[in-house]
């Protein structure tokens, strides 16, 4: 046996006791008389004590030949320490050390493995097995396990069943790209990865399963922004016999469930609903993080009265009330301007109006509006003395996406969003089709499978835009965590579907025709959400990338860099494969 | 709301309440005044009732209209039943039905959904969807879920934390063959499935996480043998600081609990150990089924002495001793000779030795050998009067192989393993090595990770066949169930494998450059296991296939007919991938 004992458990109640542990060494100090060795492995840290005087030279020998990061197990007893550490459990005791056994040596790491020393992104990712030794890495592992187990427990006591769905599956053009796998057997022929189990779940409610879940990896070959990864994590549920509302029920109790069995946290009360026209017009986009106010206001009928022609061409005007203690300086407000003006928000220019305290107002279109205008604004704003008021103005959607960054700099700079509070909100009602101008075709918001209202099912041959489905997306903090809908579960309408979307019959049979086939066999009415994995850890995890909470995540150009992958294969691979390059 | 209850819930004490059930048409009976509905869902089936006179005309119309395997929503009373029905749990009630609503109606399926019918192969896996209805592919499933929750519940209350490895890696030509992913980011390039998460986990314990697991999908591409699958489930599993002993302790445990909370059926005291020498001499293979005796005895000493120069020129001898209560006649004992000389089994011929029950013996060898000869073969084998002694010989272990077909296809003839019996065996210390005489070069028995016993690494510059590995294999009822070993852990060692297996420097260096950069960094000593889980949920099912415990299968071809993959892609496709067929 080689330890009795992890290096996070010894206690004072232990001393007297001899013992074995095995682990790494964190950090050696020679002081005179003593030497101490921290030794370190997954449970904490204990210190070992060695009196020079007191050991045998062979000891010693050993000791003064063990730098950090050796493997090292320890055969000693527990004793007192003389000056105890209380920022660790085991700091009232120390290990009075009989033997050594260096199990393995170590090279000098690349970096040194404490909490704030990571030695850049590049070489974290290279050296992944070192700097998973470091404490908030491996943290956010446990924290992961942890999320992953309850997620589990929870659904299983919900009756749910966690059936595995393939991996090698078929490509289909709609959505993301595919990555693919030429199938030997086959040749000509490629398998696809899934980028979700969505038709397999569909398929499985139609075999009676009636809760699934899975929590299972997924694949989308994009080219990567920062913080995707070409594979990653659902939780995927889906339940028949079941309305929307059973669904936000059902996952809002999964959710309140893991934040009080994992953090702690009681999150009380019904998640609000929002529906998405809401949320564009009050926060200026679909996954709003309402743990702070400063909401949008729609002022485009008051504001265009005058000559101002950056208003009146405007096909809509928004603005944001900023409450701040301290008064905005003229640069400030000009360093905001530059912000929405940046390619990545794209407004054209910003105007400003200040409500004095006097009660006065002035603006930066002072020549166009009087202050009786200005009042009629900050009225309808619900603006008070000592405010700030920012304006947008242009094409409606752009123009709130704007307000909407801007809004989220501001709360960044102000310091409004709370920490270690969570503010759960469902977005529902989703538009189901999206038009897009450059191949004048629509698109399916969520997906093609999702259910539209009965009542607007009219719509499909007058105005499809106008169709609201049973979709839905659970935001966090303005972090999308996950999203879903009702089902189509009806032959005919999930034609109609296909049709809107552009594809012809024999299009929408070779790539879903096993689907529409299984439809003509009572397929039960149902839905289902899935939820991002690993999104939802780095939120319990307190952080904004998903990255560490990835073992081995890839780098931005889909490289995994410590094992060097992908990389070139075989020439007898290829030819074995029926490929070229 | 859908419904109130499911199919499998309502009993005695729910008489006169109103319910609302959901479910699919089992099966429909008209009998003058009355009709039936089976009403079925996952978790029972409901008997609904209808007096024709009672309901109304739009009711008896709906009804009529109803078939097998339309979709309903019912609304009634419960209500107690003339004729109990003591099969199925809800058999005491029937619900009297005020209104139906058909959800969805339904093509005739094309097998019928009873437990006995399932139309062959082919049309159930084009059908999945529909044969998953069946109960014992909807229970398996389920089991399988059970078994999964359970082995995670064991693993993570013994500490073992769950991480998820990539999915997208590098190809190795080790082993057996990757599937790739062409990577449209580094043109000319490939990811890898995993075929297992090896290195990962072994990265892992370098990286201090000391206790790892993971239920996970591992890859191979191999021309498939019947009851493989190129997508296939493991429990995956590594512990750090710890030897042989500690592995098999920790994972008996596991068994004994799977076996205990999933099928209530307690394993006493400690799985038998067996060597791999022991097991290839006495049941002729690695994986013996020990719920029965029947083992090999080597004759080859004494069965030589004569002129039978069959016996004279062969390199081992070897024999059997069937017990049976009636005698066999001369043409079953043909057949098995017909049976062993097929190519599966492949031995030469057979001789037979009767041992009369007056104490004669009567042999197909008679000429060459005395009643003394036989007598003390008897003796050697502890047969009995009115046993059978059957005795193959030739090259040593494709006899021994013979000898263990010859053994299994008895124990089946003659019933001699009892079902729902299980008798776990680990199979311990194998080779490290294979000698392969077509390429001329050893090959790792286990894989090229495994530590060879300390006492045994002088054979490799002398006689490397020698060398025993400390691999194990958990063997239940003669199915291997998993496999592991100890690992090697330091890189001079690992080196000096490598160069055994064959591979230059540059080669070693390509593939597994980076475990072998990481072992100099302190890794500890560290053996891990991986259990079939697929198998293992076939095993707990009662069933030799493992087909019904995946929801989803592919066909001998890797097919999957249900989704007609893999499949052609588009051109667009291709060229983005810079890849020809």
């Amino acid at each position: 046996m080689y330890r009795t004992h992890n290096c996070g458990e010894l206690r004072a109640e232990h001393l007297g006791q001899n013992i074995k542990l095995c682990g790494w060494v964190q950090l050696k100090r020679d002081k005179g008389g003593m030497i101490w060795i921290d030794l370190r492995d997954r449970y904490g840290i204990t210190q070992l004590a060695f009196e020079k005087t007191q050991i045998s030279k062979e000891l010693l020998e050993k000791v003064n030949n063990i730098h950090r990061e050796y493997v090292l197990q320890v055969d000693g007893e527990v004793i007192e320490r003389f000056s105890k550490n209380d920022k660790i459990p085991t700091g009232d005791i120390e290990i009075k050390v009989k033997d050594i056994e260096i199990l393995n040596t170590s090279e000098t790491p690349p970096f040194t493995i404490i909490d704030d020393t990571d030695g850049g992104d590049e070489l974290r990712m290279k050296y992944r097995y070192l700097d998973i030794r470091r404490e908030p890495v491996k943290n956010a592992l446990i924290l992961r396990h942890k999320i992953a187990q309850k997620t589990r427990q929870y659904l299983d006591n919900k009756d749910f069943i966690e059936v595995e769905t393939p991996f090698l599956i078929k490509s289909t053009p709609e959505g993301a790209r595919d990555f693919v796998v030429p199938s030997r057997m086959n040749p000509g022929e490629f398998y696809a990865l899934p980028q979700s189990p969505q038709t397999f779940k569909q398929l499985l409610m139609i075999s009676g399963i009636d809760k699934y879940f899975q929590i299972v990896k997924c694949f989308r070959d994009e080219d990567l922004r920062a913080d995707r990864q070409p594979e990653f994590t659902q939780i995927d549920c889906e339940m028949s016999f079941v309305d929307k509302q059973d669904i936000l029920d059902e996952f809002e109790g999964l959710i309140k469930y893991l934040f009080k069995s994992v953090k702690e946290i009681e999150i009380k009360g019904r998640f609000p609903v929002m529906s998405y026209n809401e949320a564009m017009e009050k926060y200026g986009c679909d996954k709003p993080d309402i743990r702070f106010g400063m909401t949008i206001t729609d002022i485009s009928e008051i504001a265009k009265s005058k000559d101002f022609m950056v208003f009146n061409k405007a096909e809509y005007i928004g603005a944001i009330c900023v409450k701040s203690e301290e008064e905005f300086t003229r640069k400030q407000i000009d360093a905001y301007t530059d912000f929405v003006k940046t390619p990545q928000v794209g407004a054209q220019g910003m105007v400003f109006c200040k409500y004095n305290s006097d009660g006065s107002l002035k603006s930066s279109v002072d020549k166009f509006f009087t202050q009786d205008d200005l009042k009629i604004w900050a009225e309808q704003i619900n603006a008070s003395p000592g405010d700030l008021i920012l304006i947008l103005a242009g094409e409606k959607y752009n123009t709130l996406n704007a307000l909407s960054e801007l809004r989220l700099k501001l709360a960044n700079d102000l310091n409004l969003k709370p920490t270690g509070t969570f503010a759960p909100l469902w977005v529902v009602d989703f538009p189901l089709l999206e038009w897009d101008e450059e191949t004048k075709r629509f698109y399916a918001k969520h997906h093609p499978f999702t259910m539209p209202y009965e009542e607007d099912i009219k719509y499909f041959d007058t105005d499809a835009s106008k169709i609201r489905a049973k979709a839905y997306d659970l935001v966090i903090n303005g972090v999308e965590i996950g999203g879903g809908s009702i089902r189509i579960y009806n032959k005919e309408l999930q034609e109609k579907m296909f049709k809107n979307l552009g594809f012809t019959k024999e299009e929408a049979e070779a790539q879903f025709g096993f689907l529409m086939n299984a439809f003509k066999y009572g397929a039960p009415p149902h839905g289902g959400i899935a939820l991002g994995f690993d999104r939802l850890c780095a939120l319990f995890g307190g952080s904004e990338s998903i990255r560490d909470y990835i073992a081995f995540p890839k780098n931005n150009a889909g490289r995994d860099i410590m094992i060097d992958s992908p990389s070139k294969i075989s020439k007898e691979q290829l030819k074995e494969l029926g490929l070229k390059i």
